[in-house]
């Protein structure tokens, strides 16, 4: 039986890290072999290829090599691991993938969306995500979660308000173009009424 | 006044480093400000990237990682050193640049060519070669070329020779996609006889 990819998708402090942990152990106490992943990496290439990325000292990257890096450790990601993994019955779980290649490389950065779409499309091949979770909640929310974390969040806030909405704009989009595979959830809640409803949503989209 | 890009492009034992030193020996005699440029590479990032495509422990990358690195160091390459060196008015030559992609991960790996090209596109954005030299030869004054160079061309011919062929004929399919831009010159000759070849094409296409 071919696996499952569900991937996870939405900005920083929409609560990714602990609904997949969460998304994790419900599967696995329903029995399921599950792998999580995280983008970019999870390959020995990949690896290489974050470390360029995250690197301080490439400061003069340009967006589009940017943009290119992240496709070609995805490429490899999905060629070495996802693959295989869902060849052999496993259920994927990716923290961060195509969607949000385009929000944040695409609508962000002002990168032609259609061409970031036909980018993920030859890094991904025929592996599309069976299901995406798009983990969103009023901005309020999410300036606070990341301010708790960061502890510096007015800098960083202000410097990129015109990036942080351009993404925003972007998931939703991608929502609005994809809506058979992309499901919003609202995480603007305890995180047990978040989890319980992912855990609805794959009951019903993954049967 | 603006600066001129040439490109040299052909396989592995056509010539190019000789013909682009001989050349530039001219062009400085001539009192032009020349760069010489090896892809990948060529800027810090695109020098990381190139150590990711050359270690030879990364036997398992896939030819779209392969693709998206080269485009990505590409892409670096031709914001920081070429646009800036040409609007300086310097004259860029690049060792291999947009057709060897096309050529050798098109057509020899077999990734469609004209994403490819949108590929290259991506990565150089207006700044086109204003003239490319495609050297040339039989190919037996070509394989015993690189014959003499790697001393073990019998495995490796074998082993690469439908690619080769592969590559071969791509070089002559964008010379005939681009007839106005990519010049043939044919190698099988003396290198003095070549570069005098060379001299002329670059009179006669970039007065």
């Amino acid at each position: 039986m071919r696996g499952r990819l569900i991937t996870f998708e939405g900005i920083d402090g929409s609560g990714k890290t602990t609904q997949i942990r969460l998304l994790k152990s419900w599967l696995d106490s329903e029995g399921y072999d599950v792998v999580i992943l995280r983008e970019p990496g999870g390959t020995p290439i990949g690896e290489q290829i974050r470390a360029i990325l995250l690197s301080t000292i490439n400061v003069s990257m340009t967006d589009v090599t940017e943009l290119l890096l992240f496709e070609a450790a995805r490429a490899q990601l999905v060629s070495e691991v996802i693959r295989p993994a869902m060849e052999a019955g496993r259920y994927v779980i990716c923290d961060r993938f195509i969607d949000s290649t385009v929000a944040y490389q695409g609508y962000g950065r002002g990168i032609d969306p259609d061409l970031v779409d036909r980018l993920n499309q030859l890094a991904i091949g025929d592996i599309v995500p069976d299901l995406t979770v798009w983990l969103d909640a009023p901005d309020a929310t999410l300036r606070t979660r990341i301010s708790r974390r960061e502890g510096d969040a007015d800098r960083l806030d202000r410097e990129q308000d015109g990036f942080r909405e351009r993404t925003l704009n972007g998931f939703a989009r991608q929502k609005a173009r994809y809506p058979e595979r992309i499901h919003r959830i609202d995480t603007g809640r305890a995180k047990e009424e978040t989890h319980r409803a992912i855990v609805d949503l794959v009951r019903r989209t993954l049967p």
